[in-house]
């Protein structure tokens, strides 16, 4: 691995002019695994700091087939129209192989990726999802330093990516299917608690009564639930990404999100507080991968886990033998 | 802080025969801080591990009001009733000074406090949720190997000890209250969905219809869930502590609940997988404490956060910052 082409100084400025180029090449550096890239990527980032956080982040997911893409490429257009500059990020910790699985083919968002005020990046490749969550936070702070000033951040409903893209945007979007019934099975556990909306898409056509019995049914059940924004109420509301009918009214509630959460500070408390708590995650995964990656530990952990699971060892026991091993090795 | 006036073995032993004096200074032993203490505990956990595991562990939770304590009493009752020996421990981190606040009043369930095959001990004092739940978990198995058959752990709805009630049981039982509305706002985010059953007490006289209808209206929100253990449907039921109707059928829903997971065997592999998780997590506390307690780290955290939050410095060169003087002080 080489060191990067281009100076410190040569990226920042390069970003700051939102040059495409250098925008895409910066977000690559930040990507690299090559500590050189690392550490070159860390200093970009330092400078462009002071530059970051004018954008409204807007975290979208969705259970397979509720037309996310199709949303992104209406909202992200109507958006631009209305002179905004839209960047489209995605954290996808399934893509270990190709280049982002769900952003990839960039044809699905076809007017959108020719539209020169939106930048769509796919998913960081690879990795766990500490990792390409890392790699997306860093990818909005840069973005919002190009001028960008609505990010969208995409995810499927793998794993804990919708929890990551919760703890890095403002606003979280639950994207669902017309029609209440078995098909709602697939929405994963606690992610109708974490959205401050719910958007029921494909209300059109003879599809558009049972998006509207849908809709009247989630505000019953998200009764019941706790807003995830204090001072919010979290609502069902339904569109059309085909025909564009709802995606205007989405984003104003987006907007009257902002406003009203930026005049509690409400908005500001989150922000504080996902930042602190990245550091402390990021402080604790290195803990954790520094423990369990410890060669004394790895040595013994097997023989450990078949004597705490088979009762020979009690728990509290085992515990005190690992962090010997552990810190007879450190030490 | 002298040394425990009894042996290992008559611990052991006294703990064994089910002698109620030994059993309770046994788990006076467990919740010591004392580090002579802690190491006989150890010593005579490891002894009576072979004799555990045989019980069906509850967890019961509900909103303030749902009626904890006389569900409890009317459910062990009938279980000793039945030939069962049952042991009522209580996570609640919330009691810091008085020795247990939940069950702490023993008048509160009168009856079985008195009964000579029940067993009920407060909550442990004091400390952080984690070192109660460790001291719950220890006097579980205690309990387990005095011959008590049916352990129910208590917790009421303060932060995370849902989680951790729900990480040490087999079954996790959620209390609600008659009616459905804006009384019920009062339910805990992701608590429906961590339960195995959900039961509404006070179905008698007139609230009675108000709690079939609150059942059907709950087994609709459940429908939209998925289930907290794989291959069982969690459901609503109603029942009358006062009365007694629907107690005996809420304990044939865990009957039923152990039979079906034992044979498809997904308790054994709960269980398996709640005790190395334990352990994980106890190395993860471990490691945590350590760092962020560090004098290092403790030194220059406040510099570090506020640089961090008002944009000087990147969460990732905190992180490193925070890792040199951590290692700095350690190697």
């Amino acid at each position: 691995v080489r060191r990067p082409r281009l100076s410190v100084d040569e990226y920042v400025q390069g970003v700051l002019q939102n040059n495409r180029t250098i925008l895409a090449q910066t977000i690559t550096l930040i990507e690299s695994h090559s500590p050189i890239h690392m550490e070159v990527a860390q200093e970009v980032l330092k400078k462009l700091l002071p530059y970051t956080g004018q954008s409204i982040r807007v975290g979208i997911t969705g259970v397979p087939g509720a037309g996310k893409s199709t949303t992104i490429e209406a909202l992200g257009n109507m958006l631009c129209e209305k002179g905004h500059r839209v960047a489209v990020l995605a954290v996808d910790p399934s893509s270990t192989v190709t280049r982002g699985s769900i952003l990839g083919d960039k044809t699905r968002m076809e007017l959108l990726s020719r539209n020169p005020q939106a930048f769509i990046r796919p998913s960081a490749s690879g990795g766990t999802l500490g990792g390409v969550s890392r790699k997306t936070r860093e990818t909005m702070l840069v973005c919002e330093a190009a001028g960008y000033d609505v990010i969208l951040v995409e995810t499927v409903g793998v794993g804990q990516s919708e929890i990551a893209v919760r703890s890095m945007v403002d606003f979280f979007l639950l994207l669902m299917l017309t029609g209440a019934g078995d098909e709602l099975q697939g929405i994963k556990k606690g992610v109708i608690e974490i959205a401050d909306a719910l958007l029921i898409n494909k209300a059109e056509g003879d599809n558009k009564h049972r998006a509207m019995a849908a809709k009247a049914e989630f505000n019953r059940i998200l009764h019941y639930l706790q807003p995830a924004t204090e001072g919010w109420e979290t609502k069902a509301y339904t569109c059309s990404a085909l025909t564009g009918e709802g995606i205007e009214e989405i984003w104003s509630v987006v907007e009257k999100f902002r406003q009203i959460t930026t005049q509690s500070g409400v908005l500001q408390d989150r922000r504080r507080t996902q930042t602190l708590e990245w550091v402390y995650n990021m402080v604790q995964d290195y803990l954790r991968t520094s423990f369990f990656c410890h060669p004394g530990v790895v040595q013994i952990m097997p023989q450990i886990e078949k004597e705490v699971v088979s009762g020979q060892l009690s728990p509290a026991m085992a515990v005190q033998q690992l962090l010997q091993s552990y810190e007879a090795g450190t030490r």
